[in-house]
């Protein structure tokens, strides 16, 4: 086949049965956050690349699926949606009753190397809440991720939330009197990913001196509250990152997801919009990417033009999701059910088969033959799409009033009424 | 607000009342879809530009939203789903049992000039059928988007469906002794937006005689299989294609859908692709652009290197389709309703709100205070965003384990175990 004949690299054609594995879970996200209060929006695929680049950082620029200009705008596929979101916030502001809580289910784009769990199209469910700069608030995004977590058949053992703070890590940075912080944030994110030996080199490259090294190195083990009180680079800032960590922590028990969640200095996340509580769901063997990742923004809205607004919000994306899933033996793909199959035997019985067959489509899910082929062929074609039973429709039946129904799973046959199906 | 903090020209921003309505009417679709023994599918956004391009015509070149290259490759986003469902047909087409039946409900995009009904970022339901060159076939497809609007509230008399016939239209051209035949027929297309004088002119700028105008102008007016055959232009090409329609007129009253349809010989379709029947359905004072179209288009396939295959299908556009909903009284927005909001009185009840709201999340949608705000703007807050319920809890209710429950529609008061909610 011609190159052209495939589908784009890093992204996925769904099948009936893998559409319909994919609509079973993004119906339960859209119940839970419902029953949580949450208000379902969408957004356009494209905006201003301008709204896109202005507030996520450098790393993301390049992940940006530009579309040719013409005329004078740019625009760009969005690769998340907290900043559309952002957007939507702003142009109803005023009228909004605040806090806003909105979620969503939609596809995302970035030009990325394809890799397990990493694609260029992929779908997000997610959450954002604007409007509260309480503990609460974080604690009720992150409960929500879990709970879906929980309610596709997930356990404790199986995940674990890491927990951090950017004015924390900041805190701590400054203390160690870092000159590139947003640098060395993106380095912390990316320690995960490299050795020990790589990190070291990043950061000697960020002309760090030895005794910085050390401390930087130490920092990324650090997975305790009292570890943190020990450090001897504190500073305020770090002291009231550190008190926002514990005030989300103590929210969470409310949530009753405290058990889930864990101190993780070495969680940094990826994007510059973030200023507070940080989060990043693993599986607990770390073989995946993350699951789900997030955190406060309580400057981009501001930044936008905005009036100032504390934000907090989650996203999870499907296909990292769906491997964990696989891994647990809790993912399944399965075609909807064929109720009827209706056999049309002979010309005549035609016009009562179709009549018959749309009566029927009113309840059930219903197939007939449209192509003219015979009395075996539409057998096997009905076993093949797994219907569950075949009405057999000839002369006999139309004049008797009455089908034979065949159970496929049975093989037993009845006489039916038409009237009775 | 900055230019970039708005939404692209030609595209919407759904909020949770408009989200939901857009769900109301694609689960209707899905329900309907699936009872007709449809399978759910789904592409990417954007295809190899050299697909999209290929067979569907020069009109929609211009219309396609080119993503920036990288590396070697082209791609563009996909302006309808037939070209994107042909290739996905096509890499399963050895495994697949005959017919397949496909449907979808996704996003498209083409660089328009927006203007009422016509957006550059749009919704299309739709069903393609592989396999069947039968006119029940062509008939399934038609009574399935019929059938869609029946079940949205609309009556016979709000829409009519006009169905022509490519052959036809090409052999009475022929007939005609017309040399550019796509043109012509895209100037038919046209036909329906311009006047007549610019019709004419655009048919003496593709140089026809004075002899071929007026056939053409004729054309174009004809309304019933019996004027047709009065033709004195008639080809073998154009009688098989009249017959074409009759069996498909014929097939339509199988789904009882005859009623719904009429011959026009000015309906004509702008992509190339479309080889037999086509379609297109209007609001019956045609103030709108057309709800629905299609057609049968059996050389697709063959074309893109699959096994050469028949096939036919529709697509509706969701926003002329609400424009007629509106029209007709039959749309409405509405939010999902907030069955409790629980106000919290007092730091105290905080632990025991808290964990009645997440109980009663498990069935009901409900909310709690984020913020750390006053009783009075609990309750504000709580009428703003309509919830059915408020559920006081203070310490009295904590000590009796009873909650204060008021139902914010009657304004009755009750005192109910938490147990009991």
């Amino acid at each position: 086949m011609n190159m052209q004949y495939q589908k784009p690299k890093g992204t996925r054609d769904f099948y009936p049965e893998e559409k319909q594995a994919r609509h079973v879970l993004f119906d339960k996200f859209r119940a839970l956050a419902l029953s949580y209060g949450y208000g379902e929006i969408e957004a356009p695929a494209f905006e201003y690349l301008d709204l896109l680049t202005a507030k996520s950082g450098e790393g993301i620029k390049n992940e940006i699926f530009v579309l040719e200009q013409r005329g004078t705008e740019k625009f760009g596929l969005r690769f998340d949606l907290t900043v559309p979101v952002a957007r939507l916030f702003i142009q109803k502001q005023k009228e909004l009753p605040k806090p806003v809580k909105w979620f969503y289910v939609d596809k995302m784009w970035r030009y990325e190397s394809p890799q397990k769990g990493r694609l260029r199209e992929f779908y997000q469910v997610g959450a954002e809440l604007f409007g509260s700069d309480k503990p609460e608030a974080d604690a009720e995004v992150i409960s929500l991720a879990i709970d879906f977590l929980l309610r596709l058949g997930l356990k404790k053992d199986q995940f674990i939330l890491k927990i951090n703070n950017r004015k924390l890590l900041e805190g701590l940075l400054m203390g160690l009197k870092i000159k590139d912080i947003p640098e060395a944030i993106r380095l912390i994110d990316k320690s995960k990913k490299i050795s020990e030996q790589e990190f070291e080199g990043e950061l000697k490259a960020l002309k760090l001196t030895a005794t910085q090294i050390t401390a930087m190195k130490r920092l990324i083990t650090i997975k305790k509250p009292v570890e943190v009180e020990k450090l001897n680079f504190l500073t305020d800032a770090a002291i009231d990152g550190l008190q926002e960590i514990n005030a989300v922590l103590n929210a969470l028990k409310l949530f009753k997801k405290d058990r889930y969640v864990c101190l993780d200095l070495a969680t940094a996340r990826g994007l510059d919009y973030y200023t507070n509580t940080i989060f990043e769901c693993f599986d607990t063997k770390e073989m995946l990417r993350s699951i789900f990742a997030g955190g406060r923004y309580d400057m981009l809205i501001g930044n936008f033009g905005g009036e100032p607004t504390p934000a907090t919000g989650f996203a999870m994306g499907d296909a990292t999701l769906q491997l964990l899933l696989e891994e647990n033996g809790l993912w399944s793909t399965q075609r909807r059910p064929l109720d009827y199959y209706i056999v049309v035997i002979g010309q005549k019985a035609k016009e009562t088969a179709f009549e018959l067959c749309q009566q029927l489509r009113t309840k059930y899910a219903v197939d007939i033959d449209l192509t003219g082929r015979s009395i075996k062929n539409q057998i096997d074609y009905a076993n093949k799409m797994g219907a569950q039973k075949v009405i057999f429709l000839g002369d006999n039946e139309v004049k008797s009033g009455k089908a034979t129904v065949k159970d496929l799973r049975t093989g037993k046959e009845k006489k039916i009424a038409f009237a009775k199906l």
